[in-house]
């Protein structure tokens, strides 16, 4: 009996909007949902309470990270990363694929897998599907990605043909190897590029294997954001209706108001977090740079509008103090501000399908960006 | 009218370990207490929620850092230090002479005061007994130390009798400089180096002159422990029962212990933050240094006997884990875990003072250290 389940609560009117319910074995989700991501085993500078006050429901772990540092084994032996970490909420972790195809000339890719070196060490190691799927389960979460490539871009027609196909065989490995009915689902990822018909002839490959949810992977790696939404107009529709749609690796808020309105139901990114360790932190009006002169005296909270405990208790010039200094409480605060607007966004953007007016909700975003702020 | 008092609640029978509590403007602090150090506005990689959580009542600012950096008058404009940082509990700033002395050719010492530069941007600046005074006043602090200098060790007998008697003349200026009426106190600090009969002509000077509470300087520079000891011993006992006693900069658990022991009501160190950092945690049987790979599937707690959040929730593999990944999370459950054990350290022994067990509380602190752990 597999404990995972969709529920798809209403959708918008006037766009593809969808308001939903994941259930997992670890409780409910409610989507369109934005996952906090947490690379090795702790979303940075977040105390899991934190994160749940903040109202994370699921969060990402990176199996390539996991994979390499502590290592799958380990984690399983101290009771899986849900223990490791002391978060109970559902985890989701990504395939390993995207980092290691990142790994550049580090990796080999063959029809078996893929040879890379470690970036720690340069230590040789073997991801498959096969063993990707071992490894998300010995980690023990609760939505478990199928390994593919992640294809950069640009990239010939060809090669993203070939990729693609691949991709497919080894989604379709990924199944086979997976063990049912220990309640996790798996998700397989639409590949295709930036190609309209590759991405459609993907989509019916992952359709005939048969996952519990399809994400679109291969995006946010370069292109254009015009781009991007094409690719989710094109793929997006082809996806069971019944079924979560995760836009991976995705992104700005605002690809996040697009993406929402176009139907995608998850979100992960590391902009929230990785920002807020640069300074650069999200509001109703814009990005803004902490560290710039103009807030060195500044009494005002980075957002007026934002009720989160950094923007109750501190000031810009305290915020700016602290990156100035380079102290930790720098990025602990950033973060929590971050992650609470992201989070918000998309408690917002919920709230505003159930009403029909998630177009109202979308245009009311980009007004309030208007003219003040930094621009993306 | 001064808010600020010290009440002597009683003595241990058995050695001269003090009960007391002090009453500053912001609310009352049990001695004796171990002070967290928040040098730059904020107690590195603690929120101030959790500084209050475990305990801690009253924290260290350092003028020579806030100061340089974002200034002090910054700070007053911001509504001072504790509105700054959001910390509401009582805060003791240090002169800044600590700091600057240890600045070695980037400063020149006169009987005005020390001309230095900067460690930040090479900048020339001068503190004096007024200026830091001016400066401490603006921060906000509720109790604010005397300029002096923090004599080197080992230093010539005719060098340590200049300086004291400098110090001496300038924590005269300190005193005519201080603005009274704001309920704020004023600490004189004893020098002296290491010989008994000046360290008792700077108490006498400093008796002169008049103070709140008294603060032994010069202390933790480098000397041996037993040599530390002997200053305390021959100092403390010249120091008015009815004023608190801080012994600055000190120090190990043992030192506290030592402390206490002689009449101590109140210490500083960074030493449980900074050893956080390095990944260095305080344990009751010991030092562990968390980064070893026997810890690399450990599943216990850092420290069994410990009730605190981390030990708690999370086990030695994964602090290990976290602190090989350079993870922001390791220094916030470092910190947390060594501010934990030295205010409950203090807690410890305020209730054994009160029992009149302190002696027996000091042999099972050593005791459970014998024969595991690291060795200090």
């Amino acid at each position: 009996m597999n404990s995972f389940d969709f529920a798809l609560l209403n959708t918008d009117d006037h766009c593809a909007a969808r308001r939903g319910r994941i259930t997992t074995r670890r409780g409910t989700i409610e989507t369109p949902v934005f996952m906090p991501v947490g690379t090795q085993g702790t979303v940075k500078a977040m105390l899991p309470e934190a994160l749940r006050e903040l109202g994370a429901e699921i969060i990402l772990g990176n199996t390539y990270h996991l994979f390499l540092r502590p290592g799958h084994e380990l984690v399983r032996k101290l009771g899986g990363l849900h223990a490791f970490m002391n978060w109970d909420r559902p985890i989701l972790t990504d395939s390993g694929g995207f980092q290691v195809f990142s790994l550049g000339k580090l990796r080999k890719i063959s029809e078996e897998g893929v040879r890379f070196q470690s970036h720690l060490d340069g230590s040789a190691h073997v991801l498959t599907p096969e063993s990707s799927i071992a490894i998300q389960e010995a980690l023990g979460a609760d939505i478990i990605m199928a390994f593919d490539e992640c294809i950069p871009y640009p990239a010939s027609r060809d090669y993203v043909a070939a990729s693609t196909e691949r991709s497919s065989r080894w989604a379709r490995r990924c199944r086979e190897a997976r063990r049912e009915g220990d309640g996790a689902a798996l998700f397989g990822i639409v590949q295709g590029g930036m190609h309209a018909d590759l991405r459609a002839r993907s989509v019916e490959d992952l359709l005939e294997t048969g996952f519990e949810g399809y994400a679109v992977g291969g995006l946010s790696v370069g292109e254009e954001a015009s781009l991007m939404y094409e690719v989710m107009d094109c793929t997006l529709p082809l996806l069971p209706a019944d079924r979560p749609r995760y836009v991976m690796g995705v992104g700005t808020p605002e690809n996040l108001m697009e993406g929402v309105s176009r139907g995608v139901d998850m979100f992960d990114c590391v902009m929230p977090t990785r920002n807020a360790r640069n300074g650069v932190l999200f509001t109703s009006f814009g990005k803004v740079s902490i560290k710039q002169a103009r807030f060195a005296e500044d009494p005002r909270p980075v957002d007026p509008d934002c009720a989160c405990y950094v923007c109750r208790n501190y000031s810009r010039a305290y915020l700016r103090h602290l990156y100035q200094g380079r102290e930790i409480l720098a990025s602990v605060l950033n973060t929590h501000h971050n992650l609470h607007y992201y989070l918000q966004l998309m408690k917002g953007a919920r709230k505003a399908i159930e009403e029909g007016a998630f177009i109202r909700y979308k245009q009311e975003f980009y007004r309030r960006r208007e003219g003040c702020g930094d621009k993306d």
